[in-house]
């Protein structure tokens, strides 16, 4: 993403956050140079914006190599704390997943992508790598498909419009028109399943959380590694109890003061 | 926190931040003026940083209010990604929550602080809300007394000397020479227990996280309201758990490859 500079836009702004995203997994301690390298700055801005973050607290240095502290979980929690959504959630997503011996989540709709808010991982071995805040595209997951259904009609046409869906699997549906039918689909039937689209040996099954004023605020899902639970077994198993969990969370909500 | 301006500070990204951390769960739409207002700004400028973030993806407004979008998520979990503990330790939270029916947790020391990067919640309606980025005086939690007890004697002289702290409940040791004694206590007997210091009615009880150096990086706890659960109980029935959780969490760690 390359915003448009403009009078309205503050560049130093803009080129601090992206010194904060270049820490990643892979990249959980970087010197000065390789701050430079990987944000495209030089070295003497890239060190102010470095200095700035040890003076603010986000970050920590020893001389050679920085790395962030756990103050940027306050940013990313700004958002978290304006939903009280994922904390209604949580509790009957480990109910969820107690029952299923199976991981659960709940996510929604970012642009084209869905973003996870809540996350109950399994004890597996052979574990998904999903936090708080991961993406996918939309089209290509259970989760997704049952936003996107939901959609007001304008909104779902521009999307589909500007879709430039990834191939992720052999299996993935990306042509719009194809995927417009899975949608209506979708709506019609309450929950979405996908099968091994966004990964080979994924599946994972989805239903949709209702606000008060009943608009489909967020999805809940379950998944299950392909060899462990087969796609009968998710609509005839997994679901009755995936539904069970989304109707208790709506009344949550209703009973709650839920915002988004 | 007030940083000292200087040729090196980056004024407009940090004055960006605060922005961000203005919205909260009490705030989490603002007009342009409740921002101004909020972080001090003037609205020209306020106005600046919000097209700014509406740019970038990390906030939408509608013409009147703003909100924070999930991409704001990534930034939090820059730093969460980087730690590889959170992700090992959570399948022993999950097992230990469900052995004894209470919330577990884990935190990071940062700071005078402790901050939560992983927690179990129980199904409770008395729930603590604690969510990760959750930030408590460490003083008063076990958490944070089984991090400190483990600072290196230097680090922890330098705490002491600049203690401030909150009288959180009539039972809070505030005292640095009181402190200094229970930290001793907790790093001889290898856990924590704090009762009713961080609020009344809350007890919890805390075991230390190494790195495969041995270098404690992390502490993982159990906590319960009064009512439910006695100190007796805390230490008999919850702490020998509590202990073969975390020597799991440690063994987890020596087998993967872990940096903090």
């Amino acid at each position: 993403m390359a915003p448009e500079p403009s009078d309205e836009f503050v560049q130093s702004f803009a080129r601090g956050l992206a010194v904060i995203r270049a820490f990643d997994a892979d990249h959980p301690r970087m010197t000065l140079s390789e701050v430079a390298e990987r944000t495209g700055l030089t070295r003497a801005a890239a060190r102010r914006f470095l200095l700035t973050l040890v003076t603010m607290g986000y970050l920590t240095g020893d001389g050679r190599a920085f790395q962030l502290t756990p103050q940027v979980l306050e940013l990313g929690y700004s958002y978290l704390s304006g939903l009280s959504f994922p904390e209604l959630a949580q509790p009957h997503l480990e109910a969820l997943s107690r029952e299923l011996g199976e991981s659960t989540s709940a996510s929604v709709l970012d642009g084209a992508d869905i973003v996870y808010v809540a996350r109950v991982p399994t004890r597996r071995i052979m574990n998904v790598t999903i936090t708080i805040g991961t993406r996918f595209p939309a089209h290509a997951t259970s989760m997704g498909r049952v936003l996107l259904a939901h959609l007001p009609a304008t909104r779902l046409d521009a999307y589909l419009a500007n879709l430039h869906a990834e191939h992720r699997t052999d299996r993935t549906v990306t042509d719009p028109i194809a995927l417009r039918r899975v949608l209506d689909e979708v709506r019609q039937q309450g929950w979405a399943l996908v099968d091994e689209e966004l990964e080979v040996g994924l599946r994972s099954i989805a239903a949709p959380v209702h606000s008060r004023d009943d608009t489909v605020i967020a999805a809940v899902n379950v998944a299950s590694s392909a060899s462990a639970a087969s796609a009968e077994r998710l609509r005839e198993e997994f679901l009755p109890a995936l539904l069970g969990a989304a109707e208790r969370i709506d009344r949550s909500i209703r009973v709650g003061s839920v915002s988004g």
